[in-house]
């Protein structure tokens, strides 16, 4: 276990705290480039309640609206382009994931010199990083992403279909504002999506990361825990505010860095279910709810033992030494289980996706992330004829 | 649950990483207060090492040795002046929590205007914090106080025998170097202190903080498995590079916030034994590990419910709903079997310490911290008696 690490993000969670978002920025900035998906801000306003928060503490909004689920390179060139024409100082995040992704390559793109696909993984020889960015603020509105509080972000290039990641130092927010309220008016469907999202975050690093890290473990296996507790609550009656908060903040926990740290993991589940959802209109974390525990089945085959620890700690599945495989496979079931009581899909044909073009997505998503065998990195490595077969089981 | 948090510290966490101490430290300055206790790391070739690091990085040394353990007021005043007198630009603390400590107050020190006491909080009416420091970097030899990535400190006022503690935005240090090998040389006594440490450390907001943190409850709860799995191979074999290096992360993210954020706990057993140790010639970890099993005891009686959630979790006490206040001593005496199962003392006359001036110990913790009702704040708020009571208890 050896690792660095350094997350500068100033956390502010609590019920309300959007009216204290003119003073938090206002510290970075008085020119701020405001980025949302646009809709459901507007309606409910939240978009309002901000500006109004903004305006008091002295800082002109300059609107950038319109970031789509599974956010575009294109809209990211558009708001870089805002920013810079507009002399933004501070990049703001108001919205789900999509919005914070988008915001955060923006505020890098404004320095990027050349195209800034290259910052984005995607199989190229060399990953250029951005080594600068406008300082940003994130006001997450949904519980799923962790991306208010780490350096990473996730963009589409629809003009090649890929759908890929970055991360570097220079894109953790200098802030996050995190206020459950906003988290209320989410449907129960997103919601259960953001929940396997999180849930996913961490199982990511328990499976995938390098053996060893007992607290890491212990962390992630809370976390999950966390999201079974008080998950089902925040579907069942969205205006639980405390089931809301407890679920917004295990999804700042589940990939602020604090459960993978030093885990060096791969993210196979989420590079396979990006080729879906940049092929098909699915919800990330509803794709997620499909290929993870197809994933975890094929996995355990290999490490018994580790998917027996996650289901005895985890589910309560009876420890049963001499048939670790069973034990895995019961809290598997469990997981998918919880899963569906939540309202997730786990079947592809639920996302309306059929085995047409299997092998596409097995080749695609090797061509993003792959080690030297040409297998997607994770444990175990996967061919693309795995990926296939893992994928058809999940029909 | 609302909280507003940031650790800036950048943690360098491997076997090895002294090496690299020049290189972290350039990033600072290039005149460097390197703070020890003295001793231990002159004669096991620690600090002769980090010299040589320093200096290959063009990093300039002078030297602060001699820190005593509970670090004295004019040690701090001794080592600020030494730093303004030879311009240093940055502060390195190699050693346990009392050199972190008072290199941290060192570096505060150097811009505090006034008596540094008026940093510490003693029962002043108005404690005055620091607002700007030298950048500091630690290096710990110990895994215990998790010093190396807070921004807090605990000094001793030798004139008025009070120990207490700092907690101040501008202390958390720069960087932390942590590398497990400088531990394999400390003895079995003082790693089982450490582990006692940093067990208490999430114990203390496990029972004191405020209701509704189950993400924080099971952080907490998996520190101390991992210090219960971990901790007897440390103590038992000192070589064992995997057990330290599994004990010092633990004591890290024991007390770097990730643990106790939201909590907003009072550490009541850490101020009941700051007295005794102000007052006698114990390890600060020895102390914990009487006072305490002693203070779960009592505190127990009145929240058994929080007390069986813990003896169920971390000890795999059976879950008996009808009679939480037994699973819960069920509990606590298996904590303290594994305490002594390590060599810590459990018992005040293990420490020597009788019953003579335990009245006078419960007054000087109350002085130094209290409510409108002049008791100790913890759950519960314990009154001057009831510390006699609980002391006494553990003679």
């Amino acid at each position: 276990m050896q690792f660095e690490f350094q997350n500068p993000t100033r956390l502010i969670f609590a019920a309300g705290a959007l009216a204290r978002l003119g003073e938090v920025v206002r510290r970075h900035g008085k020119r701020a480039l405001l980025v949302t998906g646009g809709g459901s801000v507007k309606r409910s306003g939240v978009f309002a309640r901000a500006v109004v928060s903004l305006n008091a503490a002295g800082v002109t909004v300059i609107e950038c609206s319109g970031v789509e689920p599974n956010p575009r390179l294109s809209t990211v060139l558009r708001g870089a382009e805002l920013a810079r024409r507009e002399g933004c100082d501070v990049v703001i995040a108001l919205g789900g994931g999509s919005t914070m992704d988008a915001a955060k390559v923006m505020a890098a793109a404004v320095y990027y010199e050349g195209d800034p696909w290259d910052m984005i993984a995607h199989g190229q020889d060399r990953q250029r990083l951005p080594t600068r960015a406008l300082p940003v603020v994130t006001v997450p509105t949904l519980a799923a992403t962790g991306s208010e509080m780490n350096c990473g972000a996730v963009i589409t290039n629809e003009q090649t279909t890929e759908k890929s990641f970055v991360m570097a130092e220079c894109l953790y927010p200098v802030a996050a504002v995190v206020d459950p309220e906003l988290t209320v008016s989410v449907p129960a469907d997103q919601t259960a999506y953001g929940i396997c999202d999180l849930i996913t975050h961490v199982t990511e690093g328990y499976f995938n990361g390098v053996d060893g890290t007992p607290v890491q473990d212990r962390f992630a296996e809370g976390v999950v825990a966390t999201a079974l507790e008080w998950g089902p609550k925040a579907v069942a009656d969205g205006n639980d505010l405390e089931a809301r908060a407890q679920i917004q903040w295990a999804s700042v926990v589940a990939l602020n860095g604090w459960v993978q740290i030093g885990t060096d993991a791969p993210f196979p589940v989420h590079m396979i279910e990006h080729v879906l959802s940049a092929h098909h209109d699915v919800a990330h974390g509803a794709g997620l709810a499909v290929v993870n525990p197809a994933w975890m089945r094929y996995a355990a085959e290999s490490r018994p033992e580790r998917f027996a620890q996650f289901a005895h700690r985890v589910f309560g599945v009876p420890a049963k030494w001499s048939d670790p495989a069973g034990c895995a496979q019961e809290g598997i079931a469990s997981f998918e289980s919880f899963l569906r009581s939540i309202g997730c899909p786990t079947r592809l044909s639920e996302l309306r996706i059929g085995d047409a073009l299997l092998a596409r997505y097995a080749q695609e998503t090797v061509r993003i992330a792959h080690d030297d065998q040409r297998r997607l990195p994770g444990r175990p490595a996967l061919s693309e004829a795995e990926i296939v077969n893992l994928l058809r089981s999940a029909l």
